[in-house]
């Protein structure tokens, strides 16, 4: 039987103002699981068993249309929620969560996710606020990907990975997981090709550094200011 | 004071199931209002004062960018809840809400959202169910447009409106309320030009028919095969 310690999740924005007793039975319901680099955690369609907290890792959320192709909705950092198909009333998984590196998560059953809102006002607003942020997201993809052109759309991208997941090293901010030129594609709707002109033209112009797997954000101001359309194209 | 009949909403999704005084008590704290055609019901980024309930008429969402250009996020039929910032744990309306036709709606204060939510299971689970749908509709346009053709998408769009508010005519599939080619345009992330392009090849070859403010779908299954990418391009 596992024994999980309420460290685990006493700081975490669903659990916040839990106290010891709430955090214990919390723990009692959960399972913890390990998952390797680039494996699923859940997929498109499946059932949702489960609900997870993300504690350590990098989970990459992707939808394939039934022709093959896929999207990055998004990525999941530690301490967020994620398969919370029950706070949409759905009894399946919209999209599949990847493992980016190593991943360790805490699940519960599904149905334990009303009980817990009505016990935790705390949770039920952290997963309402996770769902409207998602939404949020989601709008703005839309917005960008009807109006912006993808040199800006793929600057926003960079710019939103980097505020989400950006370590400062002394070259710029880095993208601290692994990231590549198909991924930055398949999050912009646009080609393997065209990110890597533009990264490639970005790099002579001292905006960004990238290597395989790897992107670091070396002139933020430049990039904001193409993202946002105020200075020429590459 | 205004005085509301229980059958204004005793049919309607998020209040099924509930009793004759619990009804009652819903429509105790309830406004009706009417809103005329163009104009707003709620304004992106206002505070979230109320949520409401659609009882008759037709309501277009739209988000504005900082620089200005609109794309329409969703038609609101009757029946169908909005401004549910509440659900959303945020204090603003992420977009605008406008009456396309004239239109009767119910309103109540936001901060009871929380309490009928409790209070009545059914009203919490449409709301979740409302909002699972609207990101899973936010998904499919993300998806739309990072992978498919402007064509296509147009096709896809008019079909979803032609199964939310279709009527059927002996011309065929009519969408049944005021359609501007630029309404096309801004629900599908491209310009008032293509959309007419698009529409003219259509009408010759059979597949629609449109006047000014109105498009009706004479070749369901044609429009389908092309939106799915199973037949040549106009």
């Amino acid at each position: 039987m596992s024994r999980l310690d309420r460290s685990l999740i006493s700081g975490l924005p669903p659990f916040e103002g839990l106290d010891a007793a709430d955090l214990d039975a919390v723990l009692q319901s959960a399972r913890s699981l390990r998952v390797e680099k680039d494996a699923a955690i859940f997929g498109q369609d499946g059932e949702a068993h489960s609900f997870f907290v993300l504690l350590d890792g990098k989970v990459r959320v992707v939808k394939s249309t039934v022709d093959g192709q896929q999207i990055i909705v998004r990525y999941i950092v530690p301490g967020e929620l994620l398969g919370i198909a029950q706070a949409l009333a759905r009894s399946t998984y919209p999209a599949s969560a990847i493992a980016v590196v190593d991943c360790v998560l805490l699940s519960w059953p599904g149905k334990l996710w009303s009980e817990f809102a009505a016990a935790f006002p705390t949770f039920g607003t952290t997963t309402y606020r996770t769902v409207g942020a998602r939404l949020s997201d989601m709008q703005t993809q839309v917005m960008e990907l009807a109006t912006e052109q993808v040199e800006r759309r793929v600057a926003h991208a960079l710019l939103r990975l980097a505020h989400q997941s950006g370590r400062k090293t002394d070259k710029g901010i880095l993208i601290d997981f692994p990231l590549s030129r198909q991924d930055i594609a398949e999050m912009t709707g646009t080609t393997l090709h065209t990110v890597s002109r533009l990264l490639t033209a970005w790099e002579e112009k001292g905006l960004v550094g990238s290597g395989r797997m790897q992107v670091c954000i070396t002139d933020p101001h430049g990039l904001l200011l193409l993202a946002d359309g105020r200075t020429g194209r590459a």
